[in-house]
């Protein structure tokens, strides 16, 4: 029985008894996967704020999973449904639940139709992001797999390139598929999303799908790109240039790099969001392209590539200590070329920890 | 502008005046590339019954996309925002709409609270799957798409074969990446889903994860892959056997074999999806391994690779015609090994077109 997960969902019982719940139905997937370590497509949880020791709680899945389940959450009551989180809900009507939180930042609102017909007397009490918030903080393990992620994704760029990997010719999708498969040869279980990479003109598109332009002499290369490892995402973006950069190409590069170092030393415990967002546009703005940054600053990473918290000028909140982030901003001019640097680092209390660590000086290729 | 979108939204135009509704808000983004073409990870449509000709809709996404929607929705106009549903349910108050539609399979119980704060005093009303229920059955450019996707993953398994990639020594890992390599070599633009490779006894987990197990002669080998091609998800599974097959792995073998067949015959143009689905499990249950087929038959496939109709004892409706739908029963003996032979087909009034052509005869390699 991994303690890690007891911890996790001991975690989250404090939770519902400081609500005077009576339990959690969890039923958002990578939720489950944080407190019991299942990975598959159908599954849900049911936490019990109180009863029989060690760990009151039942899982979940249907019978493509048994086998798995008996490997992966041996310590749990298993129940094999199709319907998982309405087995669940039926499951804790049984078991004289009364308030029973569900997550309704996830479930739809055909799913709560079903799920309150199952729960009978049951009233269902909105418990959103909760488990969300107990994953912002992350333990020492965690941050191990992500560093492991981000090695990877490190090491999988540096080979490309010293094997001539990015060079006229090839195509945006040959690229993206050479450092897949070095990522993959690397140990990484996965890439952590579908590679970005966007040349030349393309490079002005913020999330391009790699086509099949071929790299060309003069060319800005935008990579964004990671790789996962134990379920943890890494997140990394460079530009490199095709040769030697004309001016717009070092202007807008060199912009695009205080910008980012701005923004990662505004990180910190305790900082507001927005200002973290605010201490890198400032830099991009006072130079006369705020329009041209049209996304914000970074987010959480972890069991998602996207997670909380947000960086940008439409959150709220402020960082918690061991909150590993993004901090990506980007200058984009449609038609010609554009440049988004980004590292994934770890807020901690004596200053940020980088995770990715490839250069980020301009490289011409 | 591509007709075949207009078309598509044509006929949503003419569901919602059937059910004298003003507009429709379509947030499930499969729904919305369907619609529009758009392929990106944050949009919304708002589509309206009357209005304007030729078509008034309105698009939004944030500013990643804008110059990529512009480039593949040019056609209608655009809105950016961050919270495209909510930017486009406050336009839809705006524009005098008083009965909105909404996806409620979709949209979460948090989610619809912000819309509904957003659309003022217009009335919600639920037009739960009836994108869903359009893209049942497929025109032909989809289907060519399916066709295309079907014969990729065909070829690359004939290639993986003939170069000898199945072979005692490799690890499951290798094999499947071999395998989406290959996919990806002949034109996939992606993998349809994480390619499953099950040898030995892991051959007995219905959707196991590839791992660094061996290939050892005796083993099942169980792949379960596809190729997505312009969005379109092809689903294949065949089970082969490492050297000459035991007794009881030809046992299986031709029991699924026999089920698997009897399932493609009652592919029929308003077949219920229940008796499709006992079609093949008599086969099984009768020889006494009812328990060890552990899901479903088969399901729709498309633009997602899981989408309706849903074939199994638990689902409900009728085949229509020119709805591609998997057919994949299963035996499963754990500890020792399944087998799962799975296939993409397309019902049609002269019976269906069987797109996954690679043989089912059992192979020992």
């Amino acid at each position: 029985m991994p303690p890690t997960h007891v911890a996790r969902r001991g975690r989250l019982r404090q939770l519902l008894r400081e609500r005077e719940l009576d339990a959690a139905l969890v039923s958002n997937l990578v939720n489950v996967r944080y407190l019991t370590g299942f990975i598959g497509t159908n599954a849900a949880l049911l936490v019990l704020a109180d009863g029989p020791e060690p760990d009151p709680a039942v899982f979940c899945t249907d019978g493509r999973y048994d086998t798995q389940a008996g490997d992966q959450v041996p310590e749990l009551e298993r129940v094999i449904a199709r319907g998982s989180d309405v087995a669940l809900a039926t499951r804790a009507a049984r078991d004289g639940c009364r308030l029973l939180g569900y997550e309704s930042h996830q479930v739809t609102v055909d799913g709560v139709a079903a799920l309150s017909a199952a729960a009978g007397a049951v009233t269902l009490v909105s418990v959103r992001q909760a488990v969300e918030r107990l994953r912002l903080t992350k333990d020492a393990e965690e941050i191990e797999l992500l560093r492991r992620a981000c090695a990877i994704a490190d090491r999988a760029l540096a080979d490309l390139v010293a094997a001539g990997g990015i060079r006229p010719g090839r195509t945006e999708r040959e690229v993206g598929r050479d450092l897949d498969n070095r990522m993959l040869d690397l140990g990484a279980h996965a890439v952590s999303f579908e590679t970005i990479v966007a040349t030349g003109p393309n490079s002005a598109i913020p999330h391009h799908r790699p086509d099949d332009r071929e790299l060309a002499p003069g060319d800005f290369v935008k990579l964004d790109f990671g790789a996962q490892y134990g379920g943890y995402h890494s997140d990394m973006t460079r530009t490199l240039v095709l040769g030697e950069p004309a001016g717009w190409q070092r202007e807008v590069y060199d912009l695009v790099a205080a910008a980012q170092r701005a923004g990662r030393e505004a990180l910190a415990v305790g900082a507001d969001v927005v200002e973290v967002d605010r201490a890198a546009r400032d830099v991009i703005e006072r130079a006369g392209y705020g329009a041209q940054f049209s996304h914000g600053l970074g987010h959480g990473v972890g069991l998602e590539i996207h997670e909380a918290p947000t960086l940008s000028a439409q959150s709220a909140g402020t960082l918690a200590e061991l909150t590993p982030v993004t901090v990506e901003p980007g200058v984009y001019l449609a038609g010609r070329g554009g440049v988004r640097i980004e590292d994934t680092l770890v807020v901690r209390a004596d200053g940020p920890e980088l995770l990715t660590l490839t250069g980020k000086d301009l490289v011409s290729l």
